[in-house]
């Protein structure tokens, strides 16, 4: 079969390769769309996960089941699946404690492009397929279905671990789709007031369609201080990183309350260390909290949150700029979020 | 002053008494408006609390300071405040542990209308006024915020303690105007789908309104067929129960999953017992929590709600469906909640 | 190869089975220690799973590995292992809800001696064998360990659930085995003063010995005067159920404070409902919680609780009041469980 | 009357003040029980909290009442009550957050010896006197009890916040009086494993008393390698750092699992900046979460606390190294927390 892949660190092509085989707990899906992430770049032009030769790439994938293993009870050749980017293994004791993304060890969890060959292929390879497979809920189209891979439940994760609540005052640092996502998860949760931060107009348009009462460019100034003079020097309650490099961690002190939570969902794909300011973390003792993981993959979480959109409480069309048709188009889209155009915030590829 | 009053079961009526006075943290506030509430129908016409004489009805107010004790730091007499249904005693120990609600005693942050005279008159007074008022933002009605005092803060109590997630089913039983504000805090703690059941089509509009994907009407039989029915068999994840009687409990056991939560914030006014069904229940062992609590109280939880109007991410307009201009008119009000024509969900009466 | 059954309703002996076989991802096992469990007198004597026919007893069991599937990882036959009761599907959708006791269905977890072949026999059957077994730690005698089946974890979980903390008082009602180690469970948790309720002096010299201050006899009157009094009208902060029947949640009640906790672990084998009162459940609003739970299965919460053992933070010998050599004599433990004459608290039976 | 008192920086010494003024809700008490900490030595030699002029110093007291507001409900002179070091304001909007340690702003629940004068005097001052005393239990000693002002709530709410639960394994950084204490926290909230790191032996005996099973000691060799060899390369679940400096925080990020939890209750005196490792914290994605918070105050929480006197659930007389009667040895104590012999651990001076 065919697939996209880095051949090597800042080498992408098409090679030929074997259909993956499948063991009796797992599926073969042929992708029907698929999307191209940042930390795709961050694999091959960055080098983030080191070296990798002939790495099938990409994790953000719906498709069609071609086989099942014949312990695999819930799903048949010819379902429409989504299928997250993370597919933990659930027997795995860490699963069982809850932190599935670390089943088999830290981040383990994330296989596709990682630790296996990705979903830009003709067809890729599901482990657990009843527990990290979910049925394409038949009013919602395969290409915002492919944003539940990674894109929502990343953003989300955001919100969550923020813990959120009614009326609160949160900042975003960062929106491309993950941090717009952060915004519409925060929105969800019932923020009342959402400052996002970023500079390109796309995604400061989007921004509000999601939720976000205020704008905040990092071109015109720094970003602490326009917030803190838009919310009158009052902090606010929660900050959720969703993109910007490390520093984001000491701007987000700098604003946050007493008691507040510094939500991580970013990939840190550089820098040796996050600095904690001392003073501004209240000398150790200001029960301001700082959290980040990776985003929950599975089953029942792709079900939960495929009801938003199946029920229209969440509209991820506006992620969605550029849209092609065509298995050929798969470089195309990954060299647009190698390269960000003004106008981009998320391409998608349906076969 | 005047002020409208219970004279004794079954009987109100307009009665003349001293101006409260005002302790060292404590303010006096005329109301600018109020809105009559289905616990005053309780009070007076059912005897829930047992017989009271010329108590001073209502709970729910918006009102404008006019003396503060010498001890009130934030507040000064020509404020515009919201003043919160429960006003409890902040250095309580029962509000050091969480719960201000029970601040001196079970239900006993419940002050208006309960222990002391309520908001229908010229003048009342309200205890630790730094801790028990918020400031009335600016782009935001005396009409809208009144609904702060008790409906929002209720309804949203609802959802807050089933704990409702993204994607999640919810059902919520009685859609009075607190029923509607649990559906309105499912929607903004991210629930996809949403049961909502109740009879008038007045509610039901605005349910539909609020966030609510299914309307059950329980004149058109069994709710829990009706809702498993419509949800193809599966649980539901969470039930709030706003309105009905004590076999609401029974129903919500019927159509839950194990691990769900039935939330109660209904006054819960007659009958001896709640029933839990043993098998229902999982035989004790299906981890289904029943909970139900009173609204909290205060001003910190004031402010994040109040946030939520001013920054227009909640529209409370819908439950306004009666309005009257003139302290006269509370009578008026007050027997719409107890004869709830047709088209009525909440009446407000401005001064 | 022979096995301890229930050949139908109010009778158990010996049968002949073919030793089960081995799934790929299963394991074989060889009891060491076994002991026999109220449950099992239920299921027998008082039809509590309905009839069921030539159904081997028994679901706490600590032995040898003989066989294990090709795709089992962390075991080898020789190994001595834990096997909770309860042994969950970890794929199901359940299961990646932090609900994997009730896999497949309410309470579905549960698979010994209920929806297959128990561990009275010869050999016995561990479904995802990675996931639900746990080493046996070398410093932990087989008598011992086999504790963490049931008890413990069962015991634990009623602790657990009530979220017993720092300095609390808290209620356990039933003190057989289960109760104990609720006492000791909350007692683990920093509970300051423990209520045990039960009569037999076996059980409450061992509810002193782990943890409880007071003992309370029902056959000394009733328990919430007893209790009340003791504590000076005050009322505690949390209940755990652990026996009697449907009555001891009305108890519960009238001696909870607002905000507490009733945790029950009680298998509920007969009544129709548990009745909540209203009044003292506060009119529906006093934030009173009412929770119920089976104990977690699987892996890592053996690995958890065996820990507690091997570093001698919970002795569990205190439970052994009898002690069996020879498989012959699980007929003999049943029987005391049945008849729990006055000085036995568990029998255990070694092979 | 007279006060023990910071002069300036560098220079303590007794000097002469008015006897507080007691407000209505205040109270005024004369001190039984005294105990110097390694705050006030920050404060004078270190200079943590800025210059301060005739500042009385100390935080740690139990006293009896001399006088009390005409606002105080619950005590009244003569009554014994331990005072815990944090007097939040309770109707601070912080306060209703659950943030008392905060009510006012970042730390300002922390008064004594810092924004008003302390008790090592002949009389001091309690804000909000029903919500900031409790009274002394009759069986406990005031020498015992004065450990409850600071040393047990902060050490325990490092295990608080660290979420300790059964079976865990637990690394204690710093095993002052506050490190043994998170020790003991640990170990009351079921911690099966207790890596205690020091070096004096009069601690690390201490530590053996309060639950630890390991000792590690820093002058032997790095932190991190001990606990790692010690068990077997497993990562432990949670770090609780209670002295040190903030190189600990690297310290902790080796040694921990993904999902754990690093719990800061030390005084974080000197440094710029927090160092997280973005390799150890899992490229931002590896769910460790980094807390830290003042101990909480107020009377709830010091009576839960004294229960565990008691009741006899936990014996703080291994803390008391040196036992001073008389006043005047308040310099005397305060100079061994300062050179801190090798067989200190604290001191308490008895009036």
């Amino acid at each position: 079969m065919k697939g996209f892949a880095m051949l090597k660190l800042n080498e992408v092509g098409w090679i030929e390769k074997e259909r993956p085989a499948c063991g009796p707990k797992d599926a073969i899906v042929r992708p029907l769309a698929v999307s191209p992430c940042t930390s795709d770049v961050h694999t091959v032009w960055e080098g983030a996960l080191g070296d990798r030769n002939n790495l099938i790439l990409g994790h953000e994938a719906v498709g069609e089941v071609v086989e099942v293993g014949n312990l695999v009870k819930d799903f048949s050749p010819g379902d429409k699946v989504i299928i997250p980017a993370i597919t933990p293994d659930w027997e795995a004791v860490e699963s069982q404690m809850g932190l599935s993304q670390h089943s088999g060890g830290m981040l383990c969890g994330w296989k596709f492009s990682n630790i296996k060959d990705g979903v830009f292929a003709e067809f890729f390879h599901v482990n657990e397929a009843d527990g990290n497979m979910a049925h394409l809920p038949p009013n919602v189209s395969v290409e915002e279905a492919v944003m539940l891979s990674d894109m929502v439940p990343t953003g989300f994760h955001g919100a969550q671990n923020a813990q959120v609540a009614y009326g609160e005052t949160v900042a975003v640092i960062g929106i491309g789709p993950v941090g717009l996502m952060a915004v519409a998860g925060s929105n969800l949760r019932g923020a009342a007031r959402i400052f996002a931060v970023g500079s390109r107009l796309v995604c400061q348009e989007a921004a509000k369609f999601y939720g976000a009462t205020d704008l905040v460019n990092y071109k015109e100034g720094d970003i602490t201080r326009q917030i803190q003079e838009a919310n009158k020097k009052k902090p606010v309650d929660k900050v959720i990183i969703a993109g910007g490099d490390l520093e984001a961690f000491e701007q987000a002190l700098k604003i946050i309350r007493p008691g507040g939570i510094i939500s991580n969902v970013n990939y840190l794909g550089s820098g040796d260390y996050i600095k904690i300011s001392r003073l501004d973390w209240g000398l150790g003792m200001g029960h301001i909290k700082i959290v980040g993981g990776l985003m929950p993959g599975g089953r029942k979480n792709m079900e939960y949150l495929s009801n938003l959109l199946a029920w229209r409480k969440l509209d991820v069309s506006r992620l969605l700029t550029h849209r092609f048709k065509g298995m050929e188009n798969i470089e195309k889209g990954l060299l647009l979020m190698k390269d960000k155009p003004r106008d981009l915030i998320k391409p998608v590829v349906t076969f």
